[in-house]
């Protein structure tokens, strides 16, 4: 298995474009992404969990009830979600993409990110439709990644290239992730594509489990947004023997599907809003799998925590303190926590007690991008990640400014 | 029943003092508080449920567990958490003052606040003693308030004085909470006195109900300290008939300590780490009092929601977010939120539904230092407040800064 380039093209089959349509004021942002199967291809998705839902979730789900779409159809700017009319709105948004890519208006995945409360107007997007569509191509990744953009800095594209049965496959993925240009809230979408064969129901088996370990392990700000969306098509064009049950190729697959999706979870981590850095939290050692899950979990989400690596500060109380009160059944007595970086490594607590350690060593540890927290729970063998970022003077900035 | 001055000192037979012994290099802070009745009273406390407890907690369980109690000690700077030996310091730092003041070791409630893992020098608060005991005083409440201070930037006390059965009673407090000189964590200390006369089971039945409504529907940061406490003492010296039953005497002995514990409440979210203003979440209309609590303090949880607070910015879809992913089964089309302050109300969301308002109103409203959040859920009777604050720029600073 190889990382690769080109994102949501990676697979065979499929092609993509972004552009300006005008539902941002800036001319200079991208605000609308395409992607478009050759084929009909089998589809998965998973949703926000949030009772307030964006408009696009209803109709996506309705899409793709049948375990079967084509095209991916996103804006960027207006959320249309908790306004009147929005799953209308976002079924004529479906039409007319389907209408000027000859495919069924059923086989759309819509998705929106952006202000809450405010109407989403489709005459930008009904007027700029031909030229979106005229221009997908092979090599478009690049726009439709940038095109799903909002306070993103960077464009969050993942791909590999494995082998089923002699058959040379693909999975490729874009994300968003992080905020938005009217910062509102930290929609996550994440839009995966795939040339292997695999029937619907064991791609939303792959999807639904692989998302547990991975998007659903990582937090900007505790938030969960309405518009939260990833979905999976997988084509088939890799011409492998279809995946029809869990055997070796399935296994496989969930193999190839975990390296694009963990790899789109450190780029929305690390991106997140105002964040300087990327925390990757690891815990060992746990009775159970969920213990080391809400551990973690609880350890990345802690404000003061996160303000701490902010500042390069080894205030590992703070870890200690966000593992008690997690919720997690954990005996604090034989928690042991570590910091490390490319810069090296160093133990501040070892059976839920400080030990000495230099500071300057730890500063200079914590001053790095990447920083790992390694808390070993001495409690039995199950492990798990979560990913997270530091909280900066940016994200206040960022989330406090007015909607302009 | 009416607020007075006072704070601990406020009911009849309570002296306190508050000095700076040297656990803090800057000798300008005081870092020790003492609370004396002159006699035993009914003693009462609630304590933290994160995992990772203080030592100060365990001890002083261990000391009210008789349901009497006559002083309290209080030292900020260190936590006397996670740290070899914890315990038996906490026990010794009680006998220490137990022996300058003339009480049991086993009446005292002993408390600390500060850097976790960390040990606790008692030499500091040795020397001292003498001088702090020697200097208790009917006055010396605001020594006290201020001695147990940390990042706060005001201190904090409320006290009430109310008739029972034709005797003059008096409920008063003392709090800190907002975070550290040496920024670890929020720790919440509050030190309720009365001098009214009641069973300690029925003094810890009030403080337990009273609570659920008050200092756990707090949040300045979302982290729950190990060391939080909240201890009331009753001295009986109004003179009033007994409280031994949940009797007309009873109800008003809640109301008066649910005066004092909300105005509490209120200055510590008012003044949490980097704050700029109050938030005040209320929720009405709700099918359940649970539902009714946990919509109010999901939303003034929020990161978004309180940098939106910060920049005010009546950016309501962020409310609505953090009402949908709650856990609270509310209808969102039913849901109805409004801005309101001194400088008027703003209605900004009517049945789930974003309606057109003045900005420039909602603007004047949300520059205001107390800010109200009104839901109204429009299915059912109950009801519930929460209390937080702004995220700020200053937030960032105070906790990403260096342990110095």
């Amino acid at each position: 298995m190889k990382l690769i380039e080109g994102g949501v093209c990676a697979a065979k089959g499929f092609k993509a474009n972004g552009i300006h349509c005008g539902i941002r004021k800036n001319k200079t942002k991208k605000d609308l992404a395409l992607v478009r199967s050759d084929v009909p291809a089998a589809a998965a998705a998973v949703y926000t969990t949030n009772l307030v839902k964006g408009a696009t979730i209803q109709i996506t789900k309705n899409h793709i009830a049948n375990g079967v779409a084509q095209a991916i159809v996103c804006n960027s700017g207006i959320a249309n979600t908790c306004c009147a009319g929005g799953e209308a709105t976002a079924e004529e948004m479906s039409r007319i993409t389907a209408e000027a890519i000859g495919v069924k208006t059923e086989d759309v995945i819509v998705a929106s990110t952006g202000v809450i409360g405010q109407p989403l107007d489709l005459t930008p997007i009904a007027a700029s439709m031909p030229e979106l569509a005229k221009g997908l191509r092979a090599d478009g990744n690049i726009d439709a990644a940038t095109g799903i953009m909002t306070t993103d800095t960077i464009k969050k594209e993942a791909a590999v290239e494995f082998t089923l049965g002699g058959k040379t496959c693909h999975i490729g993925g874009m994300a968003k992730g992080s905020g938005m240009i009217h910062p509102n809230m930290a929609t996550m979408l994440v839009f995966i594509t795939s040339d292997v064969c695999i029937a619907p129901a064991l791609l939303q088996k792959a999807l639904s489990g692989d998302i547990r370990n991975t998007f659903n392990m990582i937090s900007i700000d505790g938030d969960t947004s309405t518009n939260d969306m990833v979905t999976v098509l997988a084509n088939g064009m890799a011409g492998n023997t279809p995946i029809m049950e869990e055997n070796e190729d399935f296994t496989l697959f969930m193999q190839a599907l975990n390296t694009v999706t963990v790899a789109l979870c450190r780029m929305i981590a690390g991106d997140g809003e105002g964040a300087t850095k990327l925390i990757e939290c690891k815990v060992s050692g746990a009775a159970a799998e969920q213990t080391a899950k809400t551990v973690a979990k609880s350890v990345i989400c802690s404000s003061l925590l996160k303000a701490a690596m902010f500042g390069a500060d080894a205030n590992w109380g703070r870890v200690l303190c966000a593992i008690g009160y997690s919720g997690a059944d954990v005996d604090v007595t034989k928690i042991d926590v570590a910091f490390r970086s490319a810069a090296g490594i160093v133990s501040v607590c070892e059976q839920g007690v400080g030990v000495d350690f230099s500071e300057e060593k730890a500063k200079e540890i914590l001053l790095q991008k990447e920083i790992e927290i390694l808390i070993d729970l001495n409690d039995g063998s199950f492990a798990a990640t979560a990913w997270g970022c530091d909280l900066t003077y940016d994200y206040v900035k960022i989330n406090g400014d007015y909607r302009t």
